[in-house]
C-alpha cells in the first residue's frame, strides 16, 4: 500500500502511534532498506543486494524432490512438526556436519529455525539480559545487530584486519572489562568469508578464541552462512570444532547453498543450550515450515548437497574475479578493498574524510549502488566504508559498475584534496 | 536427544544454566506437550491433540500447483521475499476476504507470518510493555498466552458462556478499571469457534465489543483460524466487518484450510500497524518462506481454496457429529460440554472437586487422552475442565474414547461423592 493510501486512511482517524510499546515506538524501518527499494525501480547497477544468484538454484532437483516427497511423505511435509525439526533432516545435517567439518555429531543437537535470521533473535531472547556486553566485529552483519539491539545488549565492537576478528584486541579489551568487574555474555562472529568484509578469521585466531571463551568464560555464536562458498585457498575448519565444553553455539542456512525460498536455517550446540532455545522458539512460530524441511532432508541425505556446492562455486567465482580485476583496473589511489576467498562480500574502504552515506546520491545518480558501511559498525563510528556484492550481478554489469563507481570516488577524493 | 545423552554431556562440563538471560531462566516446557509425548508412544485414543486430519490436504493439488510454478515462478519462489510477504498473494487474500467477510480492501493492509503464532508474538512485540492490559477469553488459546507472556502484560480474563466472551462482564471490567484509571491495551479474542470451547461470540457482542473499543480506547485482536469450517448454523461476520477506524488486528492461517505444513498465516490490519508489525518482522526473520507463499497464492487466485473448503466440512462434521452423540450417549449427570457450529473442539464441564489434571493419569491408564482445562485460563483457577479434539480422530475412535473417558469421570464423580 502506497504511502498515499496510508495518509488517506489516516486523516480523521486513531492516532495509531499511542498504541505501541515503548520499544516498537524506536523500531525504525532501515533507511538501507528505504535506499535500495529507489534503487530497485531504475537502471542503476546495484551492487548493493545481498542476494545469491537464482541461476544457482537446483530448480531441476528441487522439482524431482518435491515431487517425490509428495507421493511418499505428504502426510509429514503437509503437518505441522515438531518444533526442534524434522528429526531425519535434523540427523543428516548432523552428519554432514561430522563429514564435512569434523563436528562429533554426539557433540551437537541440531534445531532447525526459519533462516538463521530466526536463531540471531532467538539467541537474544534466550542469552540476553539487558546490559548484557555481546562482543561483536566491527564491521559486522547489520541484521545481527538489529536483531540483538530489542534485548538491550552493550556491544562491543573489535577491529578486523584481513584475518577476521583483531583477537588481541579482543584480549586486551577482556583483561580491560575483568578489571571493571565485567564479563563478556558472548562473542559473535561471522567467522568464514565475513559479512560485510569477505574477510576470513584465520585458524590460529580461531583456536585463540576459544581458548579465551574458557578463560575468560564466554560463549560464541558462529554465524556461518557462506563457509561453503569457496573459490580459493584451503577450507578451515570452523571454531566449533575446536570447542570441546559446548560453548559455541553455531549457526547454518540452506539460503546460500540450495535456496532461500525455504527460509531454512539451523542451529547445531549443546543439547542444553538448544532445549532452551526450542522452548522459546515454540512461543515465536510453533516450528520451521515442515514441507520445506522435508524437501531439504532428501537434498541433504541423498547427496545433492554435495553435488551442488561445486556447481554454486563455479558460478561464482569468475564474478569474484571480475570484481577483482575492476577494482585493481578502475580504482584511484588511496582505495583499499579486501581479496576474498569466498563468499558474497567486498569491503572497500575510501579515504578518510569521504562519507559513502552521503555519497550515495552521486553513486546513484552515476548508474551504481552500494551498501554505505556505517550501519555495519553497532557504533556506526566509521563513515568511509562500503559492502560491494559480486555474486548477483554478471560479470559485464560488475566491470561497468565498478567502473561508474571508481568515476565518483576519483571525484570524492578530489573534493576532499581541494 | 535424549535425556541420558544430555545428562552424560553435560557431567563435568559448563553450568549452562548461567548463562541464560532472567526471562529465559523463567520458561519452562509445557507439562502438556511432555504429557502428550507420553501418549503418543502408547495406542490410547488420543482427543488431545490439536492437528487437523491429514485425510483434508489437498495433496492433489499441491502437486498439481507446485509442478506449475517451479516451471513459471521458480526465480520468486526461491529467492528471499519482501518482508510484508508475496504481493500476489496479499492482494488475493484482501480479495478473498472482502467477498467471503466483506472487508473491503481498501481498509486493510496484509502481511504474511510464519503461521499466526508469529502474529502473537510479533503483536506483543509491538503492542505490550510491561504492566499492560490485555483482556483475554476464560479460557483462551494456551499459546497466546505463552506469546504475549514473555512482553510481561497484566492478563485480565473474562468468563465465557455459549455466546462466547461476556462482554457484559467485559463492560463492568472496563468500568471499574476506568475508576482506577487504568486502560486495556487490547482485547484478545478467538472470536469463531473458540479453541478450546468451541463457542462463537454472537453477533451482537460482536458489535458491542466495537463499540466498548471506541468508548475504552482498546484495540482487539481477533484470531481467526476456525471460522471456515462450520458444520451448522448460519456465518457470521468477523469482528473486523464492523470495525471502521482500524482498532481490529486481524489473524487469517492456512492451517486449517490449507495445510500446516506450509507454516503461513497472515495479519490484516490498518496500514499503519501492519508497517511497524514489518519493522519488527524484519528482525525476526527477513520474511515468511517464499515458497509456501507462491503456492498458497496459486491456491488462492485459482479459486482451489473455496472448492476445497466444502471438502473439509464434509470429513469434519461426522466426527463433531459422532463427539457429540457419543457425549450425549455416555457421559453421567453433572458433566456439561460445548455444542460447537464448528471449528475442532469441544470443552467438557466436569463437577467441581474434579481435578482434570490429576484425573489424567488414571484416564490415560484407562486408554484415553484429552488436555486438562487448567492450562488454558490466563490464571490458572479453573480445574473441572477439560478440551476435546474431534478433528483428528476417526468416528469409531471418538466413540471409543469418549466411552472410555466416561468411564473414568463416573469414578470420579463417585469418588468425590464419597
Amino acid at each position: 500500500m502506497g504511502e498515499k493510501l496510508m495518509r488517506k486512511l489516516s486523516s480523521g482517524s486513531l492516532d495509531f502511534e499511542v498504541y505501541f510499546s515503548d520499544k516498537a515506538q524506536e523500531m525504525k524501518a532501515s533507511e538501507i532498506r528505504e535506499l535500495l527499494k529507489l534503487v530497485e525501480t531504475s537502471d542503476v547497477i546495484s551492487l548493493a543486494g545481498g542476494l545469491p544468484a537464482p541461476e544457482t538454484f537446483p530448480v531441476e532437483t528441487i522439482k524431482k524432490i518435491t515431487a517425490e516427497i509428495l507421493n511418499t511423505h505428504a502426510d509429514k511435509a503437509l503437518q505441522y512438526g515438531t518444533t526442534k525439526g524434522f528429526t531425519p533432516l535434523r540427523l543428516a545435517l548432523a552428519d554432514w556436519m561430522e563429514k564435512r567439518y569434523g563436528i562429533p555429531t554426539s557433540k551437537v543437537e541440531i534445531m532447525m529455525v526459519a533462516g538463521s535470521q530466526q536463531a540471531l533473535d532467538i539467541i537474544g531472547r534466550v542469552f540476553i539480559n539487558p546490559g548484557d556486553i555481546v562482543v561483536v566485529e566491527g564491521p559486522t552483519y547489520l541484521a545481527a545487530l538489529n536483531a540483538f539491539k530489542y534485548y538491550e545488549p552493550e556491544f562491543v565492537s573489535i577491529p578486523m584486519d584481513d584475518n577476521g576478528m583483531m583477537i588481541d584486541l579482543l584480549e586486551e579489551k577482556l583483561e580491560k572489562l575483568r578489571a571493571e568487574g565485567k564479563k563478556v555474555k558472548f562473542v559473535y562472529t561471522v567467522s568464514t568469508f565475513q559479512n560485510p568484509m569477505g574477510v576470513t578469521m584465520s585458524l590460529d585466531r580461531r583456536k585463540r578464541l576459544v581458548e579465551l571463551a574458557q578463560e575468560y568464560d564466554f560463549l560464541i555464536v558462529e554465524d556461518s552462512p557462506y563457509s561453503e562458498l569457496r573459490y580459493s585457498g584451503e577450507p578451515i575448519p570452523p571454531i566449533k570444532h575446536f570447542d570441546d565444553e559446548g560453548r559455541v553455539i553455531y549457526l547454518g542456512t540452506f539460503s546460500k547453498i540450495f535456496a532461500p525460498g525455504f527460509r531454512l536455517g539451523w542451529v547445531a550446540a549443546h543439547p542444553h543450550f538448544i532445549r532452551k532455545m526450542e522452548i522459546a522458539k515454540q512461543a515465536l512460530d510453533l516450528c520451521a515450515n515442515p514441507f520445506g524441511q522435508v524437501i531439504a532432508w532428501k537434498y541433504v541425505a541423498d547427496g545433492y548437497l554435495d553435488e551442488h556446492i561445486p556447481r554454486v562455486i563455479e558460478f561464482y567465482k569468475p564474478r569474484r574475479d571480475a570484481m577483482l580485476e575492476a577494482l585493481e583496473e578502475y580504482m584511484p589511489e588511496g582505495v583499499k578493498w579486501t581479496k576474498p576467498d569466498g563468499g558474497m562480500f567486498i569491503w572497500v574502504t575510501l579515504p578518510e574524510g569521504i562519507d559513502t552515506k552521503l555519497m550515495m546520491e552521486k553513486a546513484v545518480a552515476k548508474g551504481v549502488a552500494y551498501v554505505p558501511g556505517e550501519a555495519f559498525f553497532a557504533h556506526r563510528d566509521v563513515k568511509n566504508t562500503m559492502r560491494l556484492n559480486f555474486t548477483y550481478v554478471p560479470e559485464e554489469k560488475i566491470h561497468e559498475g565498478v567502473k561508474r563507481l571508481a568515476g565518483v570516488i576519483e571525484e570524492e577524493i578530489k573534493a576532499i584534496k581541494d
